[in-house]
């Protein structure tokens, strides 16, 4: 990538994926804006086709294919919803998918791709047996390369999420993202620094997987060589061009553990009355321990996905 | 209640409660529409306040009543929703609440009428306990009884589900309404009948609480004496006036098993990325068995909450 992602983009993924997603509401609990003494408004998300963000990118970086590359098909790797939202695409173009999968993975993500007739190939669970994986695969379709988060077309479509935040909830004080990758933070970013430079955007991580607080201090990305965290979407390490505009648009990270992730869940589950999967529920974590300090302010909090597997949650 | 409820109560309702209640999406699943050939559009009164459909009705009947009835207070008995959304309407208006709780009503719901600050008044869980103690109730206060579903105000306040669905998704060919009382069903077979005259409105009862079919086959009120179901929203006898509105006004009545509520719950919860109380997926429980055959239809599907005890759900 040389050029960074730009509001430009942003807004053209707008209109192309604008067929093919829907458009996600902001949920409000008058009992938490009680509790945290703030006007609390979570982007549903995990109401977003294939139950998570991810469709967002996936549909614009397919459609953004000519026709001639289109005809080989997309592949990725994937531990779930990017897969499944680049299967749905491709389904939706009429072109073929095919999805690395780490060995291991939520099944309810996985089942996900399934559906959409994307043909699955299995890998290590490291980020060295996805890559080689996707490597092999390419040299056998011809396929192109949708990365998760390391893309403009994907970072684009993600950002589309925070369009929509500002169409109903202007001039947020902060707006909580959870960060894996960093895709969907970093079309959050560039968003938000365009149309609401006032606004504090915040990225939250796993503290088991805290790679993109390490780059973000460094300057260059550190990776986490075994992420360890019960949030199966945020374990990846943040990607080059990722990280290049979070350093310029995102102004702080911090980190949430696996416990306060869960305590999130069994909080925020029953309130919103809405199925989240653990990565999604970063951004109330961080409320949750004080990580951000929400009083008083109107906070925007992402909720990036529902495709949790009930039978797997821990307790409260 | 002498004259039955109008389009025009309706009507009325919808812009009395506009400022106190939310507009829920219409979610929809393409794998559902593919697994069942249909067009399916749930509406999602899960993410209502209070987590469920009656803070419509709560919140019509306390702002319609005049100041001088309003200061003594409104009371109720409920196994909770209706309890929860009363007591947040009298919140809203600054007047006490005072709700009978049969023991052993679900904690989670009993939580939500606690934490708007009403008088919580327990009782045995039988019809004839609770309307003692709501009798004894009122000598005490003379607070005005707002019946959970027995009362124009609120079958007006529940029939504003179906404007909005309407709205969203005109003249769809079926609409499928969980049936407890008969609040929900009687508001929206009054909208429908008037607005959608094509469309086919079908009541669906657990098989362990199938008093209204009954009712309704017979022309009078036939309670079931021990209702016995997972679905603790919908154990009420049918009332008085909503059966009068239902034999006017509604297509059908089916029931469904407990088995056949927790199949759904796992299957329409992950899909919708919702979390669903048993006695709101009676609709999607009908499509599954059959009981409503959707193939080629347009159907809306109202999901009443989401108040459900997770750590208290069936396994699949």
């Amino acid at each position: 990538m040389n050029e960074m992602l730009s509001l430009h983009d942003i807004q053209q993924a707008a209109r192309r994926i604008a067929p093919h997603v829907s458009r996600t509401p902001l949920l409000g609990s008058e009992a938490l804006n009680t509790k945290y003494s703030a006007e609390l408004a979570y982007k549903a998300e995990n109401l977003q086709r294939i139950g998570a963000f991810k469709a967002r990118g996936g549909v614009n970086a397919v459609f953004a294919l000519d026709d001639a590359a289109a005809a080989k098909g997309v592949a990725t790797h994937s531990s779930g919803n990017h897969g499944a939202a680049l299967a749905r695409a491709a389904k939706l173009r009429g072109i073929p998918a095919y999805i690395v999968v780490p060995q291991g993975a939520n099944p309810v993500k996985r089942a996900n791709i399934a559906r959409f007739g994307a043909e699955i190939i299995e890998c290590e669970p490291t980020m060295a047996g996805r890559e080689q994986a996707l490597e092999d695969l390419v040299a056998r379709t011809g396929a192109t390369v949708v990365h998760p988060y390391a893309d403009t077309r994907v970072m684009a479509g993600q950002g589309t999420v925070a369009l929509e935040v500002l169409e109903e909830f202007p001039d947020p004080d902060i707006v909580l993202v959870p960060l894996g990758g960093g895709g969907l933070i970093s079309g959050c970013a560039t968003v938000l620094k365009s149309l609401a430079p006032g606004t504090r955007v915040i990225g939250i991580e796993p503290d088991g997987a805290a790679d993109a607080l390490a780059s973000f201090k460094a300057g260059e990305v550190i990776p986490v060589d075994s992420p360890d965290t019960i949030a199966d979407g945020l374990r990846a390490t943040v990607g080059e061009p990722n990280l290049a505009v979070i350093r310029e648009r995102v102004d702080d990270i911090v980190t949430v553990s696996d416990v306060d992730i869960v305590r999130a869940m069994h909080e925020l589950m029953p309130a919103l009355g809405c199925l989240l999967e653990p990565s999604a529920v970063l951004g109330h974590a961080a409320i949750m321990t004080g990580a951000v300090d929400v009083k008083n302010h109107r906070v925007a909090v992402i909720l990036t996905g529902g495709n949790v597997d009930l039978a797997a949650m821990p307790g409260a």
